[in-house]
C-alpha cells in the first residue's frame, strides 16, 4: 500500500482505521460472536450516532448503508393519542440508538408481551438514525396549522403515482448500517403504533446511492452511474443552512428541520440494460466507469455544463440551470420482488431533504419532467412530501413544539 | 478483552482477525475507498468463494449476511438455447465471483449495450455464491428425464401458495455480505436470459437466520429467536454426506447436489407481537434472550425433548422426533413492504437442502403442519423445489451433464 493510498484510506472517506478504531471494532466483533455472529463484521458498525440536537438525526448525518421507510396514517383524531404515541417512539428510538432494547430490557413480566420483538438483541447501533416527518393530512386530521413551506407536490408529466404507494400522515425514515436494525426499528414503532397510526406502505433500500461524505466517491444506483455527485456535504455547514435547515422563514418547530420529499422511482432496468454505453453516458452527461462529467477526468471534476448534453441529466438538474435550487440526497437502490411481467421490480428510492421546497424538489422535477432523457428509462410511481420538525432535546419528544 | 473472550473473537465463530486478515480487510477498505465507498466496511467482504468444486457453492458455504433468491420460466423447449444460456450463466457466474466485471471489463464497445450492468464496480467479491436448480416443470418442458428424488411437494394443511410466488422452471440463489453484489448477479442473470427465461418470482431476503458455523449462535428471526439451532455445519463433511449430498442413488449429473426447497413463509408479527414472552417461549421450546432448550441455560446445550412441550417448534422438528430427518438450512428475513392492510409483509424465506426430500423437508414440514403451536403466527405463501446438480468443473457450465 503506497503512503498516498494508505492516507486516503485512513482519510478520504471520512473513515478511521487507526488504533482506536480496530479496537472499537474488535468491541463490536466481539459482542457480535456472543450474541448473533455475521459473518460480515461491520468496523464502525458497533457506533451510535446521538438522538438528540438541534437537528433530527438522519438528515445530514453521513448516508449509512441500509434503509426501512414506513408512512403512516392516523386512525386517531386525538392529539393526545398522537402525543402518547410520539412519547413512546421518542423513548425508544432513543433506547434503539443505543443498541438497548424498547423498554430497557427489563427482565421478569413472562406473562405479558415483550417490550422489545427481539431480533436485534446482541446486534450493534449500526448507526442508527430514526427520523419523522408530518405530511399534510396529518395537520388537516389533526386541526394544526400547516406550515406554509409543506405543500402538496405538483402533478409532474409522466407520474404514474400508485395512492397505496404514496402519501401518508406521519413518516419514520429508518437508516442503519445492518438492515436487521433498521427493520426491527420500524417493526417496533409500528407496534407501538397501534391504535393510532397503522402503516400506508413502507420501503426497504438494500444500498444507498447518495454519500454526504466530502470528496467520497458515489455509490452507484442501479443504472450503474454515479448520480448526485454534487450533494451537500454533511460538513457543509454554511450549504446546509442555506439550503436544508427551515431558518426564520417557519413555524418556530420547524426551525432547524427540513422537508422532505420521497418518490419510489422504477426503473426500466431491462430496457436500460439494451442501451448503448455512448447513449446511456450521454443520458447522464457522465462516464459511467469512472463517473466523471463530460469534459472532466474524475467524478469531483468540476461540471462544466457546456460541455454536457443540453438534455442530459447532469446539465438539467444542475444548480446552475436552475438559479441554485439544491437538494440533500439520501436515495437508496430497492429491489421488490418481480413486477408479473418477467421484469425485477427495481429502481430507486429517491430521498430529498430541502429548506423550500420551491427551491429544491419542485423546480429540479419540473425541469427533470419536462426534458430528462431518462424519462424513457425511468417512472415515479410513489410519492410523499413531509414536515420534518427541528431536533428533540433530552427528555423532549417529537413534535412536541407543535402538538404540546 | 480478557484472553478468554479475545480467544473466542479470534476463533469462536470461525473468525480470523489476527494480522493477516487485517490486512486483507484493509486492502479491500482500500479498494472500497477509491471505488464507491460504504459506511460500513466490511472485514472479509473482500474474499471470494471458489465458484468451482465438487459441489456447488451456496449450500454448506458459510451462510452469507443477504439474499437475493430468483426463479425463472423458460421461454423456450429448444435445449440448445437453454445450453447457450447456462453456458453465458456459467462464464458470468465465475467472472461475478471473483469481483470482475461480466464480459471481463472489456472496454471501447460505445455503441453496444455494455456487458456488465455496472452497479458493483469497485465492489469487492463479498463472499458471493450462485447455486443453480432445476424444477420439475424444467425436465417436462425440455422433455428429459427426472430425477426421481426431484418431486412437487405434497400439500401441507394451511398451506396458501400463490402461485405468482411459487414454482419455475430454474432457480438460482445468490448469497453475499452485501446486497448489492447479489442483486447485480441476479440482474445480469436476467439480462443473460432474455430470449431463454424469464423471471417468475424474486426475494430479497435482508438479514441471514441460519448459520453453518459449528458452535456459532444462531441468527434471530423476525419473531426474535434463534431458530435451527442443531444446523449441519459446513465442516461436518460426514453429516452433509448423510444427509445433503445426493451420492449413488441420483442419477450422475445429480451426485454431489442437493434438493432444495423454498418455502416463502409469511410471519403475523403484530400477533406475535402481542403474545406473551412465556407463550412465545413455550412455542419455540426456547428461552428467547439465549435460545437455551428447556432444560438447558445456553443455545447449545443438548436438547432434552421430554423437557420441551409436546407440541413446541423444537420438539416437532427435532431429527429424533421424526426417524432421523435432516436439512441444512439457509433461511432469510424478508421485509417487503405492507400489505395494504396496515401490516407489514414479513417473514422468513426458508431455503432447505436435502439428499432425499422423503428424509428431508417432507416428514418434517407434515409433522410441524399438523401440530405447530407456531401455525398460528405463519402461514406458508409461496414455496418451489429445485434438483441442483452437483459440482461445476473448470472449463465446464451449469447442467452440462444433464444436458450435453
Amino acid at each position: 500500500m503506497t503512503e498516498l493510498s494508505r492516507r486516503r484510506l485512513l482519510t478520504g472517506a471520512g473513515l478511521a482505521v487507526g488504533g482506536g478504531a480496530v479496537v472499537a471494532a474488535g468491541a463490536g466483533l466481539l459482542r457480535q460472536t456472543e450474541q448473533a455472529p455475521r459473518s460480515v463484521l461491520a468496523a464502525g458498525s458497533d457506533q451510535s450516532i446521538a438522538f438528540h440536537g438541534s437537528h433530527q438525526a438522519g438528515i445530514a448525518t453521513p448516508v449509512q448503508d441500509r434503509l426501512h421507510f414506513a408512512s403512516f396514517d392516523l386512525s386517531t383524531d386525538s392529539r393526545e393519542d398522537v402525543v402518547a404515541m410520539l412519547k413512546a417512539w421518542t423513548a425508544a428510538a432513543v433506547q434503539m440508538t443505543e443498541a438497548k432494547e424498547v423498554g430497557g430490557g427489563a427482565t421478569g413480566a413472562e406473562l405479558a408481551p415483550p417490550d422489545d420483538t427481539g431480533e436485534a438483541i446482541g446486534l450493534p447501533a449500526s448507526r442508527l438514525t430514526l427520523t419523522v416527518g408530518f405530511g399534510p393530512s396529518f395537520f388537516d386530521k389533526l386541526k394544526l396549522p400547516k406550515p406554509e413551506g409543506l405543500k402538496e407536490l405538483p402533478h409532474f408529466p409522466a407520474d404514474k403515482l400508485d395512492p397505496a404507494r404514496s402519501g401518508g400522515d406521519v413518516c419514520v425514515q429508518a437508516c442503519a448500517d445492518d438492515p436487521q436494525v433498521a427493520v426491527h426499528a420500524i417493526r417496533n414503532m409500528v407496534r407501538m403504533g397501534f391504535g393510532a397510526a397503522s402503516i400506508r406502505w413502507s420501503q426497504l433500500g438494500f444500498g444507498k446511492t447518495s454519500s454526504t461524505t466530502p470528496n467520497a466517491q458515489t455509490p452507484r444506483n442501479l443504472m450503474g452511474f454515479k448520480d448526485g455527485t454534487n450533494n451537500i456535504a454533511a460538513t457543509d455547514e454554511q450549504k446546509l443552512d442555506t439550503h436544508v435547515w427551515v431558518g426564520d422563514e417557519g413555524p418556530e418547530w420547524m426551525r432547524g428541520g427540513s422537508y422532505l420529499v420521497a418518490r419510489r422511482i422504477r426503473m426500466h432496468i431491462e430496457t436500460w440494460d439494451r442501451t448503448s454505453l455512448k447513449e446511456q453516458e450521454d443520458i447522464f452527461g457522465r462516464t459511467k466507469r469512472e463517473g466523471a462529467p463530460y469534459g472532466g477526468t474524475r467524478e469531483h471534476d468540476p461540471v462544466a455544463l457546456d460541455k454536457l448534453p443540453i438534455d442530459s441529466h447532469v446539465r438539467l438538474a444542475h444548480p446552475d440551470s436552475l438559479g441554485g435550487a439544491t437538494i440533500l440526497r439520501r436515495g437508496y437502490s430497492f429491489t421488490d420482488g418481480s413486477d408479473g411481467l418477467g421484469r425485477l421490480d427495481a429502481g430507486l428510492f429517491f430521498l430529498a431533504y430541502q429548506r423550500d421546497l420551491e427551491k429544491g424538489f419542485i423546480p429540479i422535477q419540473r425541469a427533470l419532467a419536462a426534458k430528462d432523457t431518462l424519462n424513457e428509462y425511468i417512472q415515479h410511481v410513489g410519492s410523499g412530501v413531509f414536515a420534518c420538525p427541528g431536533g428533540v432535546s433530552p427528555g423532549s419528544f417529537w413534535g412536541a413544539a407543535l402538538l404540546a
